[in-house]
């Protein structure tokens, strides 16, 4: 017999854990789409060249690769950005500028999982493509405080960077000053002398002020109501030398396993499959250190639970009130579940409500119907009270 | 210079398809959640052996299968009702029983795409498992038709077989008979003849009744609200031979192209990695024809677009005040997009707005601003009127 189980890195979401993805996903949709960006959809497979050398040799490394059945040389999606690209390059006598897209889908990468990483996961992207306005990057910012206002969260930081005072500065230093809200500056020096670079780039770095793009761009975002929240930083350099401009990352006071937002403008990628320079701004969410913080905050709400009622079957005698009492309050709005076993003891059929976590459960028995009543039973106080059914989905709504 | 191009049988879905797309999800989801099943979601990668020998000579064939980095053989999910029941024996000690679950994820499969068919397309399924009552069968039927109405189909019908008929009946005469409705008797009897077998099987089949259990899965269904559109066809076969009780299809009248939904019982199938045996039952929806159906029927709402206004920005000197409006349209929960680049031609900005759609422009220029009102200009019949900011929303939601 064949065993069972997942691949290392992938994971089942059963439903408890499904729905709560579902929360976080509608949740942002919602955001994006009030400021007018709309969903974009990729293939998972992209031919291999499109993808191959986009991401350095690591990435290169990490990428699901393989030959398909008809020869081709296909690669798995690995972010979101490369496909945009693609898509803007491939569409672009159809596609309206700016074209401000989000999208939420699955990437893979091979990664080393003790690590506490997953090979599939869920990228939450946003982007405007074809605006090089700071206004736009502005916009970016607000969008991502936002969803996190909407998700639950309160004491978040938004720090804001400048990729151009990194300019002339050797990658291998603006590596090690990346490190420093994390490692601390005595670390900092010592990793740079270590690698025979010039200390004094830290403080160079340090005391940098914003450009007159950045000032306004903070300006504007501070106007759009995060004032409380951002900060310009120079020592901020995100990893991923791709970026032109603004770079920022948003970390939540009490969640400290990293930042679960980051972003900034890169002007010199979209454009990679044609021959324009497109410039562009957004950002990413880290799903999984979302849902993780959401968690931990206790941000979920109570009411997650789909299933609002179980409608149990007394007997089969009851059947048809049963069934007729779940239409009547599905017609009401009330998500209703019918346990459709006529066999099956109440006993379990209560039991089964509370494995679900189905707050209410309705039982029409002899009594009840003889009185054209039916049992409403909370499955958190155990409380039952007899009523029409007429006046069960007002007393759930009360509850 | 690399060509954007995708993989033949692979789709991009561009905003105005992928918010087509999320509305019949959204639809589906929001019916499946009212009878209480709760969504699943599966990795898209699984152990080749998972997989492997599942779906007869052709799925192996069609399957996307490789060796990842790890030299583990792999596969790409070829269909959700495997991982189903891979799922329902990794946790069945934790999945409460019945587990009613729908499942809305992407497959892959090499098709022949000259057949019109997709590479990689969308499933929408939707199970009952570990429930073997005919009231289980009927709930099935009844969440499929009510999943049709809500999507504002209004002539099907749902023809219903009874797999059972079929025992003895050589292999080769079920497909021949399930074309009946297809080619006519004519050349059923022609291709039975042909294939050296009895053609009085089909009058056989023909004449056939249903058996009690069908009997009381229609009559439960038809109580439940589809007597008008259920029927009894004993020459339904359908082409999986995995069923093992009540099958069923539905037929859209208007739309030639196929059945666009179809399921049934099949009690021996989710038990393959357990020793046990799990009763089933459940349907698919074949997306891209639900989405080719309300497409030829116009059945999407006119008001999909996510955005409905866009403001624009006459001037850096008014920008502040448009940034104003839309976030004030924004609270009043209207998707709002702002163009961005001040440096932009209004007749631009208007341009974009035709492009995309967008119903709605707002123009806040000296004129406005004097008055402390704004211009709303409805984009289909070209009318604008000036008006508070805080009308607009009325005047949009009264349109």
């Amino acid at each position: 017999m064949i065993k069972p189980q997942t691949l290392k890195g992938f994971r089942d979401f059963l439903p408890k854990e499904a729905r709560k993805r579902q929360f976080v996903i509608n949740t942002l949709k919602k955001v994006f789409e009030s400021y007018g960006f709309e969903p974009l959809e990729t293939p998972a497979l992209e031919y291999e060249e499109i993808l191959l050398g986009k991401y350095g040799d690591e990435g290169d490394k990490l990428m699901y690769r393989f030959e398909d059945n008809g020869k081709r040389k296909v690669a798995l999606r690995y972010d979101q950005t490369v496909p945009l690209a693609r898509v803007v390059a491939q569409y672009q006598n159809e596609l309206p500028m700016p074209f401000k897209r989000y999208q939420i889908q699955n990437v893979w990468r091979a990664e080393n999982t003790q690590k506490g990483r997953y090979r599939e996961f869920l990228q939450c992207d946003i982007d405007t493509v074809g605006q090089g306005s700071p206004a736009s990057d502005a916009e970016i910012i607000v969008i991502a405080a936002k969803a996190l206002d909407e998700l639950g969260f309160k004491n978040y930081k938004i720090r804001v960077g400048d990729r151009k005072l990194f300019e002339g500065i050797p990658e291998a230093a603006i590596i090690i000053i990346d490190k420093l809200k994390k490692i601390g500056e005595e670390k900092v020096i010592a990793e740079l002398k270590e690698k025979g670079l010039d200390e004094k780039i830290l403080n160079k770095v340090k005391s940098s002020k914003p450009s007159a793009d950045i000032e306004l761009i903070l300006g504007i975002a501070q106007d759009l109501g995060v004032a409380d929240k951002v900060y310009f930083d120079p020592t901020l350099a995100r990893g991923l030398n791709y970026y032109t401009g603004m770079i920022f990352e948003i970390e939540i006071e009490e969640y400290s396993a990293g930042s679960v937002c980051g972003g900034g403008r890169y002007d010199n990628l979209i454009g990679m499959f044609t021959n324009k320079q497109i410039p562009a701004v957004g950002f990413a969410f880290g799903f999984d250190r979302i849902m993780e913080a959401m968690e931990e905050l206790n941000l979920f709400p109570k009411n997650l639970q789909i299933t609002q009622v179980l409608v149990t079957i007394f007997s089969q005698e009851f059947k048809e009130k049963s069934l007729e009492t779940a239409s009547f309050l599905r017609e009401k709005g009330i998500n209703t579940e019918v346990y459709l076993d006529e066999n099956a003891k109440m006993e379990k059929q209560l039991k089964y409500a509370d494995q679900k976590g189905i707050p209410y459960v309705v039982i029409i028995g002899p009594d009840e119907d003889s009185k054209n009543m039916v049992t409403l039973k909370n499955m958190k106080t155990r409380e039952q009270i007899t009523i029409t059914s007429k006046d069960v989905p007002k007393k759930i709504k009360a509850d």
